[in-house]
């Protein structure tokens, strides 16, 4: 049961509602962003009535529902929510290109790559300046001094910059460098890091676990929402399975279960799906087609030299082809790439 | 390693390949169709070296390959091949959509069915006569008779047809009324069938086994192209996975991963993959836009009546508007969809 | 529903209550194999009403079950199912051990493994005479000749023959020569030929799909039983999973579940599970303890030499040193080993 | 390649040795715990190669090897490494059982529970104060009172204490109450939190990722040792799978895997992978059968009323059996349980 606050409502009246749920045996959890809710959890599972509410001073309106994640659920929002960074709007008609290096590497290669996404239209330049390595003596990402080329090269394409956190020590570093904070596949699981950041308005992106359910990946959405951040963007990007073929299986089923079950917006990663640059482009067009928000893909001026995940990178050449494809695609399904406008701009 | 051998050559002359190839140490595989060709395998996996056969009478061209499908690897043709059934060709710029009825059920609702997907642009009725079913006790399908009733579905409508096959004591009968003859998912490792069917030149529609990585896949076509049919059409139908809100896990990527490894042709059916009917429509663009040859859904007339698989078919009216989506994708793609003419032709 | 006819029950009896079934809108299916029951089946899940039998003529006893394999199900058997093999019992508090090589190769290394094996306390001779093999140019097995080679290992030892059959046209060949039938993962849904070898009472080897949930492989068995086959063993030999640090998963929880279920033996395949040798004795020894009724392990003389599988295979005094481990697990578990009688009658 | 360093080699010593890395292109880690150690890692794959270092002072031993974890590799040491907790010892002849609730409920519930398992056999109290819970609205655990109670539990029993970090802010709160701190799997790939335990001496139970290889496993544990820390536990919990019959797939193969790559001991927790008590104990046989070194088991006085996980807990005459059966077990595997040594003091 997720309950709508009044905009004009009392304290007084919002400690009377949590009174009533708490004497029908019901635990409450108050959420204040964007608006108050009260999310009332009946601990015995369904035992107990829900109280009856409607009347009660403060009550905006009450959403009865079983869905185990009520913020993120589709109930709670008949309209799609629209992340808005800064005038890049996930969510909405644009079909929106996040590009990049897997790693922050260079300043070199940082910004030839952030100019060049830039111009072939993409919205945002992704890039890790702290990377969740399997082992340890790998490289672990530049940090800070990445964080700070990230900002750099905002300033000098107007980019938005999403990079991922893994220690919570590092969140008000990582914050005043990234308009969006990624939160890895690792640590999606991570409960600890999400209340933290959650605790933030700042837009997340977060990645579905290699073996996370739909309904998992949105509980931990719902994390994120209990904690008052609403501006949250969901990527899929590929669950284990049992052919080497791929490094794992793009679930591209995800993305309408997403938009049946939940308001919020989903962006589909192929490079980290698949693991080769062959299949980018041809899964990239799917997941236009298939609903996606948007796509994130690795970039890189020169994929053989990369520090890491050179196999699923493309060059600027392959991007670019990528990019008139989606905007030959988006119009049919009344979406919009910016690509075109990219184009013609630059004419 | 396979032999071109040339269309004049006399058996003499193909004898004394195999007796060179015997020599040293290679087996070898004679297959007649579509041309004649010579598979020579190394048994002890690469330590022989090849024998060098170019200057050999009868021998058109020899091609390496460390493939383990060598007939339908890429190698074997950089061109694509078409399978045509009586002038439905499957593998060339149209996507051809197969519909119908998970199975046959009665005259009415496979005549009803056959005639609304054919207006409608569909070009091959699919309906089982013989259904696999998990348990012994469940619709095993109607035999014989619904032979018969797809059969007349075909004269009223002009349908191709494409039915299961489950045992290979029913092949003459299935292949006297099927266009295309199904191998199930379930049986995509029944090596025995493969063998049989495969002596024959009707095509046949090879669903992926639920388990089976895309190099399985491929090597079970290659049992009915190393028997001499060269009419082999592969089916996407999805992957088992950990998540129940699919009923298996449709692995797009397949699609690209075949079209880089085999010049055969590809289809996709999301409605066994997903179980479904509310995501059989994004995955159908989906499957379209990552380069499928074409699509395979179940449709019904009242889904909530059918005797089998019932939650996942679509009625006519949803068929209509997949068929619609379909069209306005295709042209972007360099694809036709058979709608258009259909609804050209029907004004 | 499963109905137990008494075993003087007149045909009209049985007709009467097939009548009363039919009336009240059920399915039946006749099983008469090892007694006469009737399973009705109820084909709108549930809504129709049990229709009262007890009374009737006939009727010894009615199991209501909502099982989705009544005959196999724990409810129709509260004792376990001992299937004799001409005095080997399987399912009794033998733990009966299955050895052989992958297939059989050649005369002397048959008999010579049939030899070791027996001496070392082996019970039954495994070997392919049919492989199904992914390769269609993979060796198939030596075929009939195979089969006689099995014949006459068992004439020399003792033995008793289990090997696979996959090509319902051989059944009568495979029939005359093996004294167990096993039906292999990759046919375990292959229902013609279920449907086909449990018309006969041949004891079978039924071993699990790569991918078939427990509840799958207990109605892959239901086949046999419907078809009225009673001498049914089990077979868990690993599934799919995502690591490749071995060929399958080996899942050993599924011998409690098939034991809370179901009525029927199930015994343990390591070698095909793992496919290194490495770990086959710690997981047979795994296999005693979960409480399996038997092991299939593949032994060949000289591994390195194996013409499939010699990577998963062990030798002679590999074999030995697993039999004496099981041999002193078995007591405190309350089971039995042969490896204690081959060892005295050796002396 | 991994360099043990002489324990009485100088600062100036080791910064030569790594000097002598650098100039040959190699990076370089130094370990201090349980001895010095430096790990080289070349970053080029195997282009370079290695600099001899045998003859440079300092060096007591150079070990060549590919692992991806060359400190938790079994090159690393040919022993097995024991962790001794106070005197509990993991890695040796005995096969220790950790037991307890799921979560800390209570006082009276914690020590009933401790009182029973540690009669019965048990050597170590498990037991959870912060709970990752998939929902946020989940019982997430009593927190700093739950580890209080732990620690009045271990002073009332003697049991060793093993609870869960989830949050590194929490780190020295949760490691002033546990003998063991575990990481979870859903944390096994939070690196950052690996990072900063890592830096203590405090012994950690680390649970398989529900998805992770067994080499990405042991690379988390690399982690650990990386940082310092010696005293690794691993624990296998299961594996995602694609059948909903148990939670999860109890990879069993993981234990002699582990064992043969690895020299680090390892635990089996049948409780989470399964989440049916029914198979609890014949698991827990598998478990030791199979050469694990102890067992993680899910104890509550009532499980029907336990706040979490009650489905999968035991009682403690379920307990009782489980560890007389195991005790039978142990002798002829050359292992103890510590139920003998409970049970002869209890007399």
């Amino acid at each position: 049961m997720t309950i709508l606050v009044n905009s004009s409502a009392s304290r007084q009246q919002i400690r009377r509602i949590l009174d009533v749920l708490h004497k029908n045996g019901w635990e409450s959890f108050v959420v204040h962003e964007p608006t108050t809710r009260i999310v009332g959890v009946n601990p015995k599972h369904g035992v107990l009535q829900a109280p009856c509410l409607d009347g009660l001073p403060g009550v905006e309106r009450v959403i009865h529902t079983s869905s185990q994640f009520p913020l993120a659920s589709r109930e709670a929002s008949p309209e799609n929510t629209v992340v808005d960074i800064d005038g890049v709007r996930v969510g909405g008609r644009e079909f929106v290109v996040v590009a990049g290096p897997c790693a922050v590497e260079s300043e070199e290669v940082l910004i030839e790559t952030a100019r060049a996404v830039k111009k072939l239209g993409a919205r945002i330049l992704r890039g890790g300046a702290f990377k969740p390595r399997s082992s340890p003596y790998a490289f672990q990402g530049l940090g800070k001094q990445g964080l700070k080329l990230l900002s750099k090269a905002r300033d000098l394409t107007g980019l938005k910059i999403c990079t991922e956190l893994l220690d919570p020590g590092n969140l008000a570093m990582v914050c005043d460098h990234a308009d969006i904070v990624q939160i890895g596949s690792r640590n999606m699981t991570n409960f600890a890091l999400l209340k933290k950041i959650g605790k933030l308005k700042k837009p997340i992106l977060l990645k579905r676990g290699m073996s996370a359910k739909v309904s998992e990946f949105l509980m931990a959405a719902e994390y994120l929402l209990a904690a008052g951040n609403p501006n949250v963007i969901l990527c899929e990007r590929g669950v284990v399975g049992f052919d080497q073929a791929t490094r794992n299986i793009l679930d591209l089923a995800c993305v309408p279960i997403v938009k049946t079950l939940s308001h919020l917006p989903i962006i589909v990663d192929p490079s980290h799906a698949t693991g080769y640059r062959e299949y980018i482009a041809p899964l990239s067009r799917a997941a236009l087609a298939v609903g996606a928000d948007g796509l994130l893909v690795e970039v890189h001026p020169r994929p053989a030299h990369a520090l890491c995940d050179g196999r699923q990178s493309i060059n600027f050449a392959q991007f670019g082809e990528i990019m008139a494809q989606l905007s030959a695609l988006a119009k049919p399904l009344g979406k919009t790439v910016n690509a075109d406008g990219a184009r013609t701009r630059a004419r």
